[in-house]
């Protein structure tokens, strides 16, 4: 019998992403129960057999809405079913007064309860199932967003504990993959209600997308996010070390800064205002620009006001950051 | 008389335009007839005006449908009333043999006769008209391209003797602009024709984009675009200065690229095969990744084959790009 393309693209990056480890190691895999997790899982005990490893499966119950923990219980089942030597249910409180979204919320405390799952188990992994069609997505979320490289630059395929192997495969390869193995994958209805952004992106922006400016615009998407994650990086490496090459007692060393490179004298005064209490949501590019002013065009002015009441001065050959009031 | 909103959003960055000449000093402003064109050539005269310029009213017949000949005498009409100081109509040749798609090739055209409108002229700048729906849609092309940065930054505000004063201003006010001030825009049917990508950008992906992921997406293509422009920049400056660091006799200095960051390498990498004679069009992320694992991941991999019967291989110490029959 050979292997269904489908189920090989699925493994190849699984198998990639465990070669680093050695017989006895733990392995923890994310799964919800949809197609995407669910093949992971799969993988992941094909995979992981073959190199001793100890798969454990672990489902999160958010318990957000009615039959939760049934939907959690199925999903430990199939898991059973696939072959992982353990199952682990977590459930999670989500802080609805975090000053998240919903979203947002439950995705931090997903995470959180993975990272402390992970090291209950000592595993030297965590496996999430997203795909490059989430990938491409979190692309055109962050278009929205504005604020450059920093907004596209995507969910990145490895950090901390976790690591996403299949931000290289499509969706439909998991979906395949899940029917030609036989397993019955969840379609959470959460996934088609165009209350989130994410599902209206996944819906309706992206097929116009592919309709309108062809069928390679999923994969571009998450090809300009990789190359952005490692600009990002280099920039924003150059910028940390502008700064504290900057930092005086009075502030930041105009001299410095001004014959530094836009890309990071503006990176630095983000940086700069946001350490110095300005709110993160409030800081706009024009405002990194109107302080930019102070360094490169200085006629004078007297200071540039800021959103939590801050304001940017230029004294004493410094650049500095004080509260309106001061 | 109170001065409309539009046209003060208009007239405010072409003053800033303006604002280094001195009397005498000749300004061309291309213009189509189209609102946006209209209503720079417009603020142009008034701002020109204040200060002494010679404006001089440039527009391109690319004699490419029938009656073009007439729209640019109507052109010419309408630069007359206004009030510029003279009026140009320049002629071009597309060629069709240049293998760029046919957009391409009449914008190249365009541009070339300009520059040398402009050098006959001795003209200090010429004003382009493009504003930030241009911008935004511009970026959505760049999209597809799916080449990080580089393929997102959008037009320049200012290269050569070109400068695009409106890359801030919305469409809408250039129209409303040219109707507080009575001039009849030209409503070119190209721009309807939804055969050409950028126009169903224009009328379909960019108000889907509005619709489901805010109103405030077009100015967020932009100013995304401008802070791409800046890193791409500082990268390809510091890619450059890598590149001529590592270039030895026999190729690229492995051991200069290896302590390289991979958003350096992989641009310099990228600029070597480009001058080595691999074809622009062929060459993707994926051969320069490959590329880049004989620096940092070699073990012992003979050489890897490019396009255009190249390939790339490590020795002496050095990455060298060899003819594949060699």
């Amino acid at each position: 019998m050979t292997l269904h393309p489908a189920v090989a693209a699925v493994r190849l990056p699984v198998r990639a992403a465990l070669s680093g480890l050695s017989a006895g190691d733990v392995v923890a895999v994310a799964c919800s129960g949809g197609a995407d997790s669910l093949a992971l899982a799969s993988a992941a005990v094909f995979e992981g057999r073959k190199r001793g490893l100890r798969i454990v499966g672990v489902t999160v119950d958010h318990g957000l809405q009615p039959g939760s923990a049934d939907q959690a219980e199925q999903v430990v089942v199939q898991l059973a079913r696939l072959g992982v030597d353990e199952t682990l249910t977590a459930r999670v409180q989500v802080d609805a007064t975090s000053g998240l979204g919903p979203e947002a919320a439950a995705r931090e405390a997903r995470y959180a309860v993975l990272e402390e799952v992970a090291s209950r188990l000592s595993a030297s992994v965590v496996l999430l199932g997203h795909t490059l069609d989430d990938q491409a997505e979190t692309v055109l979320l962050g278009l929205t967003r504005g604020s450059g490289g920093r907004s596209l630059q995507g969910m990145r395929p490895a950090y901390g504990v976790f690591a996403r192997p299949l931000l290289g495969v499509r969706r439909t390869d998991t979906v395949t993959a899940c029917r030609v193995e036989g397993l019955d994958a969840w379609d959470d209805p959460h996934n088609h209600d165009p209350a989130y952004t994410r599902v209206r992106v996944r819906e309706r922006v992206l097929p116009l997308l592919e309709d309108e400016l062809g069928p390679g615009i999923t994969e571009a998407l998450a090809r300009t996010a990789d190359q952005l994650r490692e600009d990002t990086a280099l920039l924003d490496e150059l910028a940390r070390s502008l700064l504290s090459e900057a930092g005086r007692e009075g502030g930041l060393a105009v001299a410095v800064l001004a014959s530094a490179a836009p890309a990071l004298r503006h990176r630095v005064l983000h940086r700069a205002a946001l350490a110095a209490g300005v709110p993160p949501s409030e800081l706009t590019r024009g405002h990194v620009l109107e302080v930019d002013r102070l360094l490169v065009d200085w006629r004078g002015q007297r200071w540039v006001d800021l959103p939590g009441h801050l304001r940017a001065l230029r004294r004493d050959g410094c650049l500095a950051f004080v509260r309106a009031d001061g």
